[in-house]
């Protein structure tokens, strides 16, 4: 029996230390892809999953949103057990609604949050190695909060992100310019992590790394809040500072308007 | 140049996921052989280290402590620095000092604190799920602390003993009484997790996977606390429940008394 299509939204968690990062690939074991396939599975459908965004190899998430299309009449809740019990216990699914047919897990996409963590102790825990990078090396943190809090406005991006890489159907006709609404740095000194968290309407290609690399630099002094300065307004890649590598990031939380569910 | 030879004591932390536990084995990689290839590799000399007990395949540490003796001139720092750039990120040496030659980690071991983590949520965060057990049925707190409270003290503990287990040199002559100091649960509102806490003069193997296999049923209404009591009474392990999985237990801590160092 075929029944009226429903659009359902999932809300993943996951471990992206053994994936090829989100994007369905067909050589490659991804996020996309094993979600993908196990809806297939128990639908008898050919699922197509829209996520938020992608998620580069190596990074993790605890609120990618994605939604598909399906005619089947399994319910919500068998819908969430089910995967949780199908996939590895690397990607979770935290919950599955249904949702108007407007709804679109990319478009609708409002604001995207994601943190980075720096583990800054002496010798880093073997239970957050794959969550965090380790910087042992004394950080300026004033200097740092002083970096992280001139990005926030709306701002061409282009000095953070990476070459030959933009999405060129979304989205539309903004360059580079980007609209940051919050970033911070957290300091725990219970765990010794830095989370620096960014908040905005979209991020670049590589942009959170990017950004992280750079102002784990002006930690470490080697570039100074005046430079760091001139690199956001060079509009020009070349002029910052390292990519952080991907084990420390997060896509922590997609944001939509309220009435979508 | 050959050194007086001096007795070194590391403190050790592990993610025991892909090892085949503490213990050197010929055929199989442990925590023990690794460290032990790399401080021979490092002195050149044939090194044996000196843990302060064992930890089964699966379970972690986060204190463990061991010794060995060196006529190596190698300094503390520099044995601390080198262990950590030659062993892989899941064991870390987070202390080398030099300690008297009457220090030995297990026998001069007065107490032992073991954790397990328990996470009691809907879904299990990925980043957590090889460091503690996932439990999403509703538990009854309550009467898993008023068990955890009737261990606290000395016992025979034989009910939460392995069989055919017991390690026949050492401790000498007490058979399967332990001392209990200090036992506990917390909850943590935040995180979702249950923290089970232990420590004692020493643990019979097994002991604290199956104490807290047993307070797991305690929770889940399947063993009252009477019978909880009537099963440490029994002094024999087909009367408990079962053995709580490996990934969630940690060696937290080995205790000495202060001047070793």
């Amino acid at each position: 029996m075929s029944h009226q299509p429903r659009r359902l939204k999932l809300l993943i968690s996951y471990d992206g230390t053994s994936y090829s990062g989100w994007q369905r690939q067909s050589h490659d074991v991804t996020i996309q892809g094993e979600i993908e396939r196990n809806l297939s599975r128990m639908t008898g459908e050919d699922i197509f999953l829209h996520g938020a965004g992608r998620t580069d190899r190596g990074v993790h998430a605890r609120g990618m949103v994605a939604h598909f299309d399906t005619i089947s009449s399994i319910s919500c809740g068998v819908f969430k057990n089910g995967l949780n019990s199908l996939l590895p216990g690397a990607i979770r699914i935290h919950e599955v609604i249904e949702v108007e047919k407007d709804f679109h897990a990319r478009f609708s996409a409002l604001q995207k949050t994601y943190s980075y963590l720096v583990y800054t102790g002496d010798v880093q825990p073997p239970d957050i190695r794959l969550y965090s990078l380790h910087r042992s090396k004394q950080l300026d943190i004033r200097l740092m909060k002083e970096c992280i809090a001139l990005i926030i406005g709306t701002h061409d991006f282009s000095s953070f992100e990476n070459s030959g890489s933009r999405d060129k159907d979304y989205p539309f006709g903004r360059g580079a310019t980007r609209t940051i609404f919050h970033a911070e740095i957290e300091e725990s000194q219970d765990t010794q992590v830095l989370t620096f968290t960014f908040t905005g309407d979209g991020f670049l290609r590589n942009m959170v790394r990017n950004l992280v690399g750079t102002l784990l630099e002006v930690g470490r002094g080697k570039v100074s809040v005046y430079e760091f300065e001139q690199i956001l307004l060079a509009k020009n890649r070349s002029a910052a500072g390292p990519t952080a590598p991907s084990h420390g990031l997060f896509l922590q939380k997609v944001h939509y308007s309220a009435p979508h569910h």
